[in-house]
């Protein structure tokens, strides 16, 4: 396994200079940014993000995200031209080289928290979900933006998004993403490419809007649909996390063969499903980290795994969850484990 | 164990603010810099240290250094007032609760290197020790200036001070430290405080200056002088690493008893005794920091652990080798070491 670091292109205030001289850090994890949702990415575009990375001694490792259109996501009738878009994609990053990509299937809301800049103990900043404040919103109709939503939409767009959510059910979504992947999996395996979905952050519905990818019996069923490794896992121990019944080792170990990318971040569960985003230590959340690096020495992963989301501390600010300082903590943190848990190999069961 | 950060005081340009915001950091290894070598520490200024580090919520865990005269390390004739007042400062530590005091018996030089802005291939900056430059310089006739010499000598007061220590030899300093010890060691003893040395730094004599705390062997002399537990030992990885013949593990189990204060950096041995200060992690230098790990574990180190010398990241300037950057990237990293390493108990040998 190997350490890889998220990177928002030119426009991020975290340079690939300074990821660089990060101890161990040779791989990013970045994504076109500047083509919508739906439309094709270019083999001009991709290149030019590779090589702007490569220019600085970096690989290219994994692509996140693809991201795939609500529409697909919906079932609606203009799907199979996106879905055609998207493989056309897919042969694209195929052909340049890039063998992991990662894709969820959450409608609308990415990822959702109450609060960005919740203040921890120490006085840096982190994120936070308040289920008892998330319930109570009715985000059609008030006035009120959650951090995370897609500014991309207008409320009138947004409200219209949800209410089509609405009229379908678990059930739908998940014939949605078996079409949907019965149709993008033969280019990936084509290409050599892992797809890898990303678990429902966090991992229940929200807002009455359904959502699937949360437990060990979504990775049974995802797997169900095509047992293919290329039909792949990104593991996110700070989504499944947010679920006590989610125990991370064993699902590592059930699916490892189905594991191509890892995010690697602890949360603190409290009270009634809200967390808050504690730092990557396994002493500061309810995530065992140890665990988690004994399972993946287990599977013998090769993927990569990158430090997720980090705090906000010693006065950076920028991009929530995406800053230089606590996530190359994080790193070296990981790199510690990885090299302590290594030595022990014949006690790993 | 636990891990413990140095702080150079109020001008330090690394805030305690920044130190407590690092995961686990909750103690800190300082001193008073403000009163000349040889006088005595008052109870104000240690009050007036200790209080302002609690007041940020931090544990002034231990003193580095309590520094010891040069006529004390000569056995000039004045040593027995300097020693006196080394014991007044002993105590006065000792009743405002410090139990760890590091001091080092380094003629004249504490530590050495011949560039303290060696670029590595990241582009960051470290420090490097290049023999065949050092041994080439005539330290008193030359105009040359090293890194790491006190600037509180003038120029002839350094010559006169090297030319005194040519005139004594490794047994002389043995005997001005066994002078020292049996003076100081009951003060040590009643009130409770280990008195731990810092290795030569790097452990070989430099320009024709007698050195002693080497190897193995020296501490096998050092305990032969007293082998009370607070004749105690700072393991310093980095500056023992630099002698290959140096078994770090096997010397914490010999004398695990009085090791109390740790230092965890990491060097890359060059040919012919230079070496240059790598980052922390065991696959960029010569010392297996995973091995350190384990042998602390073995010996069930209860002490403080403080990552050492950082490299310069990130465009951060300051005191060499002490940026708050790369040491913090090194206490994340010891942090999952020893977690890492944990959970295997019954592997260590």
């Amino acid at each position: 396994m190997q350490l890889s670091f998220r990177w928002y292109g030119n426009t991020d205030p975290v340079t690939l200079k300074q990821i660089k001289q990060i101890p161990d850090m040779k791989n990013i994890v970045s994504a076109i940014y500047d083509v919508p949702v739906g439309e094709v990415w270019t083999k001009d575009k991709i290149n030019s993000l590779k090589s702007s990375i490569e220019q600085e001694g970096l690989t290219l490792s994994v692509i996140e995200s693809l991201p795939v259109h609500e529409s697909i996501k919906l079932g609606e009738a203009n799907r199979d031209g996106l879905i055609e878009n998207y493989k056309e994609s897919l042969r694209t990053l195929g052909n340049s080289g890039i063998k992991t990509v990662c894709y969820n299937f959450m409608p609308v809301f990415d990822w959702t928290r109450s609060n960005l800049n919740y203040e921890l103990e120490d006085g840096s900043k982190t994120l936070m979900y308040d289920n008892d404040f998330i319930k109570d919103i009715a985000p059609v109709t008030t006035n009120l933006n959650l951090p995370g939503w897609d500014e991309s939409y207008t409320k009138e767009e947004m409200a219209a998004l949800i209410e089509k959510y609405r009229q379908i059910d678990e059930e739908d979504l998940w014939k949605n993403l078996e079409y949907f992947l019965n149709e993008v999996l033969p280019v990936a395996i084509e290409h050599d490419i892992d797809l890898t979905i990303h678990p429902d952050d966090p991992p229940w519905s929200i807002f009455g809007i359904p959502r699937i990818i949360k437990t060990k019996e979504s990775y049974q069923r995802l797997i169900s649909i095509n047992s293919s490794k290329n039909n792949g896992i990104c593991f996110c121990t700070g989504s499944l996390g947010c679920l006590e019944e989610n125990d991370l080792p064993e699902i590592i170990k059930e699916f490892g063969d189905h594991i191509h990318f890892v995010h690697m971040r602890n949360i603190k569960r409290l009270d009634n499903h809200s967390f808050v985003e504690s730092g990557h230590l396994s002493k500061y959340g309810s995530i065992n980290m140890k665990e988690v690096v004994r399972a993946l020495k287990a599977i013998d992963y090769k993927g990569t795994i990158r430090p997720d989301h980090g705090r906000m501390i010693w006065g950076e600010t920028g991009k929530a969850g995406y800053g230089l300082f606590d996530r190359a903590l994080g790193a070296t943190y990981i790199n510690g484990l990885i090299e302590g848990v290594e030595t022990n190999d014949s006690t790993i069961s």
